[in-house]
């Protein structure tokens, strides 16, 4: 694990580009390029990757290549990479690869659920609770994140108490960290500030991490406000890729630059360095075809060069 | 001027789509398009309107036609139509086509007035000093929007205290409203939360406006401030067009509908009707030939239908 992960004062960032910025994107990336888009993250400061997903490559096929990609990665002392697993074979699969932490997403909705991961809510707790215990013998630090927790496609408003408990049966199962996503971006800050409240309730001894997509514009004003209500862990994707698969015409997560503008510029140190995120989030898009959705690597940094 | 202007709890907004929203446009709209997309605003709900601007028209092609387009819209009780006049010959215009309002521009930094509006700072204020006269002769309200307020492309950091002084100087010539504006989107939560207290010292009688782009993802963020921080005028563009000259890949202004969206869902009532909004955007983004940098109508309301 990171060593540097929490700084007074500062806001660790999650880098989630390689796995959440890349999964609904229509290219592929070659295990090479993701390697490569590790190194850049890595040299840009950020220390904490989501840097594959042990899903079946049948089903998501940007995601192939994990045990490649983790055998490809350079090892280094304070960086730690997060493979995600959200079933046994995927655990085991992590493990073997030599994952730094394992994180396992359990939406708060059974319609997301059943349609994403082919189980119910209840099943999905049964699940983390098998895959943490797995952990703990392991070793290796187990993090939950509950997604749809602002909304879902399917059932439309997610009760946040749902959320809250999910989270307490997380952390009592052993899950260091406890992450609340805005999968499909549809949360508004006062929701933030709401969830946060009562995760916290739910999971004291937890951490407590976001994530947040900018589908309608509310990502940033959300992880504000996540600041704001004491968060020191944000999840975010270089250059804002991480199209949702339910409106595929809108943007993805929120981006590392201009997170990292917003919160360096408003005296929230995050280690990393603007310059080299920004130039990652274009070299990135060069190799997906695509311009970032983020937008600082477009308008420049203020003031120029800084 | 426009009687529901501030509600109880609730954010007034400043729709400036027709006038900053389109300045920088590549395509001119057509007189008839201008006062079409202003009767699709007011039918939305929106009350104060920044209709257009009488500048020299060889200057600003985009904004030619102001006589046509304030003589061709609908008047109605308790809407307010806003003319933007940087001189007294376009406050003269402005009067005589009968604005409700007139809003001048003050850059707080040199580089950008003389480039912008060939004066200086202080030849400027002497200007307003002349035009806020005529307009309390007139009885007609007269603004005052300091732009460059959190950063300028030629100054780099703009010292806040002289967008203080500038406040208090609009204020005391008979101003009875204050903007504060992120010109070229440079600014940052924190800078919003300063600059909102120092204007407020500043000229504790004026109402305070605020005007954000969103250059650099951080335009919803800083509303969101703004807003905490007890500030009820808010200024947005329909759809989010708007882009800043000086940043030509960059989105420009912060988008109604998402603006509305985000408001309205954490509680605080706008008066605007999200749908009408959403649907007014995809219409404007077909008369201009792009798709809105607003998201809301990609991205679809949530619930879906509210």
């Amino acid at each position: 694990m990171a060593e540097r992960e929490v700084r007074g004062g500062g806001v660790q960032i999650v880098e989630v580009g390689p796995r959440d910025g890349l999964q609904n994107e229509e290219k592929a990336l070659a295990v090479e390029d993701k390697v490569e888009l590790i190194r850049r993250l890595v040299a840009a400061g950020l220390r904490r990757i989501e840097a594959v997903s042990f899903v079946n490559p049948r089903r998501v096929p940007q995601m192939a290549g994990a045990e490649e990609v983790m055998a490809g990665v350079e090892r280094l002392p304070g960086v730690s990479y997060i493979g995600l697993a959200l079933n046994r074979r995927g655990l085991d699969r992590a493990l073997a690869a030599g994952v730094d932490e394992v994180n396992v997403a359990v939406p708060a909705t059974d319609g997301f659920c059943v349609r994403n991961q082919g189980c119910t809510v209840a099943e999905m707790m049964d699940a983390f609770d098998g895959i943490a215990a797995a952990c703990l013998e392991a070793g290796t630090p187990v993090s939950v994140t509950v997604s749809t927790a602002f909304g879902c496609p399917f059932d439309g408003e997610t009760p946040p108490e749902r959320v809250a408990e999910i989270a307490r049966r997380a952390a009592a199962a052993g899950a260091w960290e406890v992450a609340i996503a805005d999968t499909i971006g549809v949360g508004v800050p006062r929701q933030v500030a709401d969830l946060v409240g009562r995760v916290r309730e739910a999971a004291p001894g937890a951490v407590l991490r976001c994530h947040f997509h900018n589908t309608r514009n509310t990502g940033y004003a959300n992880a504000l406000t996540a600041v704001e209500q004491g968060v020191t862990v944000l999840d975010s994707s270089v250059g804002g890729f991480g199209g949702c698969p339910f409106a595929p015409a809108a943007t993805g997560n929120i981006g590392t630059e201009d997170l990292v503008y917003m919160l360096e510029r408003g005296g929230s140190a995050t280690g990393a360095e603007l310059g080299e995120v920004s130039r990652t989030a274009e070299w990135l898009g060069s190799r997906l075809g695509k311009t970032p959705p983020a937008q600082l690597s477009r308008a420049g940094a203020f003031p120029a060069g800084g």
